[in-house]
């Protein structure tokens, strides 16, 4: 098995950070505007992603498995790409002075195939836009979200 | 040991991209400003890192072990950040239509501490740049690097 981390602050309140994560309408303001569901433990969330053009380009479903107030978010795959599926993210927060540390991994990838390369990539840009959110008040979710190669 | 993988496409000619990553003007448009050194095979490369105060960040030195034109760049790292100490970094380049992707590698890490989730989310931004560079001519080597957390 093999993981993604990264490691990110955002100059914004702990309790911003984790509401940005663990609601639906948070996850709408930096990851996809098409974010629905139920953001509870217990509960599964619906990510559909489109080009800007409108097209659809993919969509996910997770299991909320853990939301620690103020502490982690952890969910699960259960559809999408093939290879996301069984997949857990976790999202660790921490106070840092007037900032909010994320500590992110996408974890239990099979392989490190080259699509696992291009999330790795895309997660950094979507905590760009959680960043941003959480200091501007405005995120880059998809469908405004960066695109980074030729598959997104 | 444990990588960080990363993919991600720059709309600009292979040979531009290889050129950037395989000399020390290169280097110097979209890592750190403080590259010197000699980039072939067999040689070595310096590159400091300051905050834009002007104050030491850190500095590395890695050995070039291959430069093959726009396929492969290989670099060794024989001193820095103590983990960062023969790890290897690799950039594989391939042509896609009017874009060249770049398959990046920063592999052999002992083990996938903190730190190097915060160099994971920081080549993120160093490969933005190297895309900016390739695309505008112009990209955000250090010390006009995108600071992403507490520790850079």
């Amino acid at each position: 098995m093999v993981n993604i981390i990264h490691r990110i602050a955002v100059k914004a309140p702990l309790a911003r950070v984790y509401a940005a994560l663990s609601t639906v309408e948070g996850v709408a303001s930096w990851w996809t505007r098409e974010t629905s569901g139920e953001s509870k433990p217990g509960g599964a969330v619906h990510v559909l992603f489109r080009s800007p053009d409108g097209s659809e380009r993919g969509r996910m479903e997770f299991d909320v498995l853990e939301l620690n107030p103020n502490r982690k978010v952890h969910w699960r795959f259960k559809s999408g790409p093939e290879e996301w599926i069984g997949t857990d993210v976790t999202f660790e927060l921490s106070e840092d002075g007037d900032s909010t540390s994320i500590l992110f991994a996408h974890k239990n990838w099979r392989e490190a195939v080259e699509f696992m390369a291009h999330c790795s990539m895309k997660w950094a840009t979507f905590l760009l836009s959680l960043k941003e959110l959480g200091e501007t008040g405005k995120g880059k979710p998809a469908p405004d979200d960066l695109k980074i190669d030729n598959w997104n």
